[in-house]
């Protein structure tokens, strides 16, 4: 396979209806958010019409391409190399015609892509404030983890444009920031539907929250069933096993 | 004792310093949601004055006073005979130094308290919308469940207001409610620190959030550990039961 980096890049196998994907060996490399972000979003509708805001290496987009029926979907990415990858990632998995990726700041969307038109956004946004946490020395990296190039209210508003009525938001974040995404999600009208706390043991505080909202949907949450990562040390609960056996 | 009605009340032992408290045999009797606030807004400070919104029976300030070293403690409870039942129920257990009850709607409550005065509120409000759910007959049923006399935006405005600067709010409602209750404390500026779901079983869907903001505090939210209520069918957690031994 001529696109493909021998020395810097790895192949990995999805073990998912044959799906690979080729991630850099110094870079980000997908973890359980993608995995659980999938599978929350795997209730997308068929013949949907979908963005993937911050697509990285397409992860997200490969397997609810491979989890659901959508039509499309269409992954955002303002990071070059990243955004060459995400396009080969498309080739290696055949998917052409499906996962397509723009390479830009999701503030310039409407140089792209109609706004009112799609069925569901999904995103697994960089977690962390541009004025917390240590900064990372490899550039990719920082951008994918921290608000450099978009921050969560961008995320929220140009979703919120993107989507049709009663369009589907699916995000995955920080538990630290659940306040601020919800206070955003109303303020653009994205109504909050359903909440799911990912606690990585039994005992411990949830680190991640699963988000679905709805545009101008009528205010019922949900909260779900919590999701609990670890039952032991390094040894994941069968919940958590059953999502990676059919990622 | 004179001021008891044998006939149509029962005096609980709350097993814990000596605390009793007479209950309606045919009212609203305190619940596991007392219980899990007492414990969750324990970390009053001492010489705290204290509001308790809805105090009903008057159980979560008895609680307090004895789980806490907070100076006074004043509810607020606009039905007449609850009122009278709290305040008999401050004399039954000698606390009428620290526990005042007044007979009002909250929001008129500026006749009789000072806003920005105090340290801190607790609140078990009603938790049904107006217009949802079936009525109850029972009058007091009614009031204690469902929003005929206030609603949630007034109980949190008017925390606001009678709280001083970093004056601390705790609240147990439904998780259904979560959504609004974020939206609203922001908007008093009542920063959401704390959040804490309970769960009635582990596998279940959470069923009751427990809140703690602060009033302009800076945004810093801390999800907790889940609480787990029963292990088994109408089996305990160990968790809850040491949470009711030392009620």
């Amino acid at each position: 396979m001529d696109f493909f980096d021998k020395e810097n890049e790895v192949i990995d196998d999805l073990e998912f209806k044959g799906l690979k994907i080729i991630q850099k060996k110094s870079g980000f490399k997908f973890g359980i958010d993608a995995v659980l972000l999938s599978d929350f979003a795997k209730e997308i509708k068929k013949n949907s019409d979908v963005i993937d805001i911050g697509t990285g290496t397409g992860i997200i987009s490969i397997l609810l391409c491979g989890k659901t029926n959508l039509k499309t979907i269409t992954g955002i990415e303002i990071q070059k190399e990243m955004y060459e990858l995400a396009v080969r990632n498309s080739k290696l998995n055949k998917l052409e015609d499906r996962f397509k990726v723009i390479d830009t700041n999701i503030n310039d969307i409407k140089k792209y892509l109609e706004y009112g038109r799609y069925d569901a956004v999904v995103t697994n946004p960089p977690y962390k404030k541009l004025d917390t946490g240590l900064k990372n020395d490899n550039i990719n990296k920082l951008i994918s983890r921290h608000e450099v190039a978009c921050n969560l209210e961008d995320i929220i508003e140009k979703s919120s444009k993107l989507l049709k009525n009663n369009g589907e938001f699916y995000m995955i974040h920080r538990t630290e920031r659940l306040v601020d995404i919800i206070e955003l999600l109303r303020k653009y009208r994205l109504e909050p539907k359903k909440i799911k706390l990912v606690y990585p043991y039994i005992d411990k505080e949830p680190n991640l929250v699963l988000v679905k909202a709805v545009k101008n949907g009528k205010p019922f949450l949900i909260m779900d069933k919590p999701l609990i990562v670890y039952k032991d040390k390094n040894q994941y609960t069968e919940e958590i096993l059953k999502i990676y056996n059919k990622i």
